[in-house]
């Protein structure tokens, strides 16, 4: 039997999503609290590998089981046996050829900037800092550049082991909500760092530094060297994937 | 010279905003900064001190110095010598009658409920949860019988050493925004775990347990014994004081 599990989880003290030899990962928390409630080894498989610092609000994953719980048992028994950063928000029993992350048809990303003179205090685990006055309208305008389908090598990490660098980018939206600035971002799947990439490279451009043009001689450039660095990982979170109405499950995660 | 401050801070990690001798506070923190950048001991007074777990969005404070910094040095100076959950907002001079608390026409809270089946992950700092179901509608006519001037014995901590119980509620909301229940409340001042005690007993009305009227009951009733227990201290945040407009200070802290 496959079941799907929905998974909020707060980043900051993990080492990335991805079990690890060498520190603690979200992964590794959820199949030590799903194997403690199935009395039997459970292996994850996630829609979207997260790295260190960044967050989930409902991440996908699914598992293989022979052992019977109700959806119910496991999502209370495992957010027992969860640290408190990390919690199972719904399980769903789906078929066999159901896939967390190859069934998956796009996903959503959202980074959040505080962008004020002084550093957070509050919310510091959910925020990067800009401490330069950014304009939205610009930044927005150049995010519109990358819309559609592309060769994302400019924003690409070089750690980055996809296949090929052709994404498609559905949605890409750059909004003031008073002190913040925050970026909603969808696509089919992302590469390595792209989202954060990205966002590095709008920063310029909401700074003044760099044209609008900037952004979209970048994507055309495909040169990870010349666009901007990395945004920090704190502001970034994953709010998940969406697959198909057919495989039933909860609105959030269906397209 | 006496200068005023606007501080935000997280409180998860502090014994709360007093000066205590067995464990982090607020005030500590910042006292310390302070006689750093000033090169002289600083001892501050705050608008409204707050309990252990309690956050601040914009905790105002005053001291006295002889020292000549100008307003960008006592903010940044203290910014970069306080933990990364304090953090200084802003400096203004202020006349010598001026005085954080006594000064103050009115204090706001608000307070964040997570009203769903599971606990939270991301935000569980900065909210309080709720597994059952809460009828915000009922919780806001309940609250407007609190709206006024009247005795609050009903809602004071055993702890609370104010001389009387009267206080005046200038404005009190509860209101659903998604899975969130947010209860805004005003009031000239506030008794030791009043907001807290408040939302205690607000959150019997949301669940149906009790009706809408319990609440004037309890207030009429004054006695503490019979109200709902002290909300958990996550959910609360001190938004700030409000002053008099000739003071000067920023429009967040104005009436």
């Amino acid at each position: 039997m496959r079941i799907a599990l929905g998974i909020e989880y707060d980043g900051t003290d993990f080492f990335g999503w991805q079990r690890l030899s060498h520190g603690a990962s979200v992964q590794a928390s959820l199949e030590h609290a799903l194997s403690f409630v199935a009395a039997q080894s459970i292996a994850v498989t996630c829609a979207g590998r997260t790295d260190a610092g960044v967050h989930g609000r409902c991440q996908v994953v699914h598992f293989d089981t022979d052992v019977q719980r109700d959806r119910r048992s496991w999502v209370l028994g495992a957010c027992s046996n969860l640290p408190s950063t990390v919690a199972v928000l719904w399980a769903q029993p789906v078929p066999d050829d159901f896939h967390a992350r190859f069934s998956a048809r796009s996903r959503r990303y959202r980074y959040t900037i505080l962008n004020r003179a002084i550093r957070p205090a509050l919310d510091a685990r959910y925020v990067a800092w800009e401490r330069l006055p950014l304009d939205a309208e610009r930044m927005h305008a150049a995010a519109q550049s990358l819309i559609g389908e592309h060769d994302f090598s400019a924003f690409r990490a070089i750690s980055c082991q996809a296949a090929h660098a052709r994404r498609e980018v559905k949605y890409l939206s750059v909004q003031r909500e008073g002190e913040h600035v925050v970026v909603d971002i969808e696509a089919n799947a992302f590469l390595h760092h792209m989202v954060r990439n990205i966002v590095g490279s709008l920063l310029p451009v909401g700074r003044g530094e760099q044209p609008v043009e900037w952004v979209a001689g970048l994507l055309a450039g495909r040169d990870r060297e010349v666009a901007g660095p990395t945004a920090a990982a704190s502001g970034l979170t994953f709010i998940g994937p969406r697959y198909e109405k057919r495989w039933g499950l909860p609105e959030e995660v269906s397209e």
